[in-house]
C-alpha cells in the first residue's frame, strides 16, 4: 500500500491554481491532507497539504496568530478571499478559485485506497453465463449470477451479490456486502457503498379477503453514470416499468427510494431521506437529510427541499420548500414567526376574554 | 431463464374475469406486463398484458385518442368502470372486479425469477446438526448454523446467515445478505429481502456507575406465515419473551421493530417506520411511511396511522391518527386549519394591541 | 449448546442482594429468565428466575392474587419497593437495590449464546499480512484484509469484512454481515450488530460545471472501548480527520452517524437517529429515537434530546431539548400548550372580527 505523493507542479496541475507565497521548498513529497484543526494543533509537516477555504477556519482553532503555526505544511491551498499575510510565515501557498473543488480533486489523487489487482477471487462464484471483464476485480465470496455483466475496470468488494441479468458498467466501485437483485442496469463509474440493496420488490399489495396479495415486481432499476449510493440505502425495483436514477445523482446513507421513482440527473439526496413510491423528481434537485416524500409527488427541476421536511404536494421547478406539511420556504419561515407569537396572542386573548366575563 | 407465457384461458383462470372485447387473437403468448404509460408510448405488442384500473391512466399518458394506440397489447385487463369503447380499437379486453388484485395475480404467474434448483451450493456452510430439507435451496456462501432448520421449498440466497436453532418454514424466499440470528422462528411462505436483520439484541441497558450495562436479550423472534420483510429492515429479539410479527403482515424497507414488540396479523408497515420497544399493535393496523412510535404504546385492531406521524399515546381500535404529537385525524386536520389562521389571528392581535397603546 | 445454570449463591454473587424470603429450595438449576407476564400465565418453574422491579408488573398481568401464582419460579429478584408479602407464596426472593441492573447482570451470566471455538473458519479469507490472534474466532466467509488486526478473544461472525489496516480490540463481538472499511480502529469489548457499516465515505462533494465532484474521504473512524453499534447502522469516515465514537457509547439500529462527527463517551443514541456531518456531541448525552441533528451542531455534555426532535441549533450542556425546530423542553411543552389554545384563540378572533364588520 504505497501512498501517492505530489510535488508542487502536480498540485498546481491538479487544482489549477498559482503559487502565491513561499520559496517552493520542499518541492514535493506531499502525501496527505491535513485539516485546519490539525494544522493548528501541530499536526502538519512537510508531507502535508492544508486546504483553507476561509480564514475563519484557522481562527476557529488557534488562539495565537496563524503566522506562528508550526510545523508548516508542505503547501497550503487557499481560497480567493484569504490574504497571504494571514497565513503561517514562510508557507508555500497556492491560490485557487474554489477551495472545495480543490479538496475534491486533491483527495482523489491522494486516495490511499488503491484498487485491487484485476481478477476474480478464488472464492467468488461466477456463473458460467456471466460476462466478467478480465480487467475487472471480483472480491472473495462475491456471487455473480447467470447472464450478469461486469465491465472493464469495475471493482466489486467481498461478499456482494450481482443478480441474474444485471450489469455494472465500466470503472464502478461496489463495496463489500452490497446486494444487486436481478434485472438492474448500472452505468459507468458508479460507487455503491456497503449494505446498499438495489432492486428489491416494492411495497405493493392488493387487498383480498384472504389478506394482502403480493404484487411481484416485474420492473427493474436503471442507475445512470457517475451515481453514488450510500451505505444501507435501498432502491426498489419498479412494478412494471423501471425505477430510474439519473446520471451524477448522489444518494447518501440509509435512504429509501420507492418503486417506480424517477430521480433526475445531478440530484443530491441527503441521509435517511425517504422517497415514496412513484415519486417523480426532476434534474438538479436537492433533497435535505431526513426528508420524507409521499407517494406520487412530483418535484420540478432545480427544486430544493429543506432537511426534515415532509412533502405531501407537488413542488414546482426551482422552488425551495420546508416543514411538514411542506410549503414554500418563505411561507415556512413566516409560520415559524407566527408560532413564536403565540405567547403574545394568548395573553391578548386571555386578557380580553377576562374583560368579557367581568 | 425461460419466460412463462399465458393464453387467454390462463389469463381468465388467473384473474377470474370475462372476455368483453376482441376476437381473441392472438390466442396466447402473453409473457409480460406493460404499463399504461408504456402502452401509450408504443411499448406494447402481442406478448403484452396491460392492466387498467381507471380510464384516467390512459388519459394521463396519451394526448391522442386511446382508440388510436399502436401496437396493441395481446390483452387488456380492465376494471369495472371502464367502457370498452374507450379502449384501443380491436384489443382483447378482460373485465375484472378488482384490477389491482388482477395485477397481483398476473404478476405472480409471470414472475420471471424462477426459484433455483434444489440443493445446497458447494460453498454454503451447513452445520452437521442443521436440518435442511433436500427440496430446498441454499445459496453460495450462506451459513446455516447448529440445529437450524430449513423446510421444504424454501430458497435462501447467497451470503445469508441462519443462526443457531432458528427455523424457516416451507416455501420461504430469503434473499441474499439476510441475517437471521439464533432463536428466530419463521413461518411458511415468508419473504425476507436483502439486508434485513432479524433477532439482533434490543437496545436495553441498565445504568451503573461504570457506565451502561448491557441487557443480554434472552427472548427470540417469531414471524408468522406469509409475512414479507423489506430490505434493510431490523427486527430486534425480545428481552425475555419473544418479539412477534403476526401472519400476513407486510413490513417495508428500512423499518425498525424494537424489542418485545407484538405486531398483529394482517398489518401493513410502510417504509422507514420506526416502532419502539414493547409496542403492542393489533390486527389489521396500517402504519404509514416514516412513522415513529414511542416505546410501550398500544395500538388497537384496525387503527391507521398517517405517514410521518409520531405516536406518543395509545390509539384505540379502528381510529385514524396523524401528526406529532399524534391525535385523531379529525383533530389533526382541524389543527392544520387553525395553524393556517395564524396570519389572520396575528393581524387581529396586532391591531388591537396597537389600539391599547394609543 | 449447554445452558449455564445458577444456584442461589451464584445469584446472590451476581446481583449482590440478600435472600429475604423462601426456604432456599430448589437450591439451584436456575437456567432461564421468565418475564412477569409469563410468570402470571403459568410459564415459570423451578428453573426460572423472575426479576420484578415494581409490584405493578405483577398486577398488570394477573387478575388473581399474586400470592396464588403457580408454578413458582426458582427465585424472584425484587426491587427495593416490593413487599415480600405481595409475592407468590413460598417463593425464594432476593432483594436488590437496582432490579434493572440485576437483570443486566443475570442476563449476561445466563446468555445461551456461547462464543464459538477459537480459530479461523476454513472458508474465511485472511490476508497473509493480517494479524489474527489465535485466541479469536473468524466465521465462515469472513474476509480480513491486508494489515488488519483481530485481537485476543474477539469473535467475528460469518460473511463480514474487516478492511485494510483496520483493527478490532480484544473481546469484541462482530455479528454476521458487518462491514468495516479500511482505516477503522475499534477498541476492546465492542459489539457490532449485523448489517452495520463502519467507515463508508461521507456525503461530500464539490460543485462543478460537470456536476458534483466527489471528495474522497481520507479520515478514518475511531470507536472506543465497550461501544455497541446496532443493526444496519452506518458510521461514516471523516473527510480528513477521523470520525470518533467515545467509550461506552451505545448506538441503536438504523442510525446514521455522518462524517467528522465526534460523539463523546457514555452516550445513548436510540433507533433511527440521524446525526449530520461534523456534529460534535459531548459526554453522557442521550439522543432519543428518530431524532435528526443538522450538520455542524454542537451538543454539550449531559444534554438530552427528546424522541423525534429535529436539532438545528447548538444545545448547551445539561439541557433537555425537544420538538422541531428544537427548543428547551420547557419551551416545547409551553408551545404544545399554546397550540392547544388555538381553537379558543380562533373563536375569540372570529367573534371580535365579526364585531368589527358589523
Amino acid at each position: 500500500m504505497t501512498r501517492p505523493a505530489l510535488d508542487i507542479a502536480a498540485v498546481l496541475a491538479t487544482v489549477g491554481g498559482d503559487l502565491v507565497a513561499g520559496d517552493g521548498t520542499p518541492a514535493g513529497g506531499f502525501s496527505r491532507l491535513c485539516s485546519p484543526a490539525a494544522l493548528c494543533s501541530g499536526g502538519a509537516g512537510p508531507d502535508a497539504i492544508v486546504i483553507l477555504a476561509r480564514q475563519a477556519e484557522l481562527a476557529a482553532y488557534t488562539a495565537a496568530s496563524a503566522a506562528a503555526i508550526q510545523p508548516l505544511p508542505g503547501v497550503m491551498i487557499i481560497g480567493p478571499d484569504i490574504a497571504v499575510t494571514a497565513l503561517p510565515q514562510g508557507v508555500n501557498a497556492v491560490r485557487v478559485v474554489d477551495a472545495r473543488l480543490a479538496l475534491a480533486r486533491i483527495s482523489k489523487v491522494l486516495d490511499r485506497r488503491q484498487p485491487p489487482a484485476h481478477g476474480v477471487h478464488d472464492s467468488a462464484q461466477i456463473s458460467p453465463s456471466a460476462r466478467v471483464d478480465p480487467a475487472s476485480s471480483v472480491g472473495a465470496g462475491t456471487v455473480v449470477a447467470e447472464d450478469a455483466e461486469v465491465a472493464k475496470g469495475t471493482v466489486i468488494g467481498p461478499n456482494s451479490y450481482l443478480g441474474r441479468g444485471s450489469s455494472l458498467g465500466a470503472d464502478c466501485l461496489v463495496h463489500a456486502n452490497v446486494t444487486i437483485y436481478d434485472g438492474v442496469s448500472i452505468g459507468a463509474r458508479v460507487i455503491i457503498h456497503s449494505g446498499a440493496v438495489i432492486g428489491a420488490d416494492g411495497f405493493g399489495y392488493a387487498a383480498s379477503q384472504a389478506g394482502a396479495v403480493k404484487i411481484w415486481h416485474a420492473g427493474g432499476v436503471i442507475i445512470g453514470d457517475d451515481v453514488e449510493i450510500g451505505a444501507n440505502t435501498a432502491i426498489d425495483r419498479g412494478t412494471i416499468d423501471d425505477t430510474v436514477v439519473g446520471a451524477r445523482t448522489k444518494i447518501d446513507n440509509l435512504c429509501q427510494i420507492g418503486h417506480n421513482v424517477t430521480l433526475g440527473s445531478d440530484c443530491l439526496v441527503a441521509g435517511t431521506a425517504a422517497i415514496g413510491g412513484s415519486v417523480s423528481i426532476g434534474r438538479g434537485v436537492i433533497i435535505g437529510g431526513n426528508v420524507a416524500i409521499a407517494d406520487h409527488v412530483k418535484i420540478g427541476d432545480g427544486a430544493r427541499v429543506a432537511g426534515r421536511s415532509g412533502i405531501t404536494k407537488d413542488i414546482p421547478a426551482g422552488e425551495t420548500w420546508a416543514g411538514f406539511p411542506a410549503r414554500t420556504y418563505r411561507s415556512y419561515v413566516r409560520s415559524l414567526y407566527l408560532s413564536d407569537r403565540l405567547e403574545q396572542i394568548w395573553e391578548h386573548v386571555r386578557k380580553r376574554s377576562k374583560g368579557d366575563a367581568e
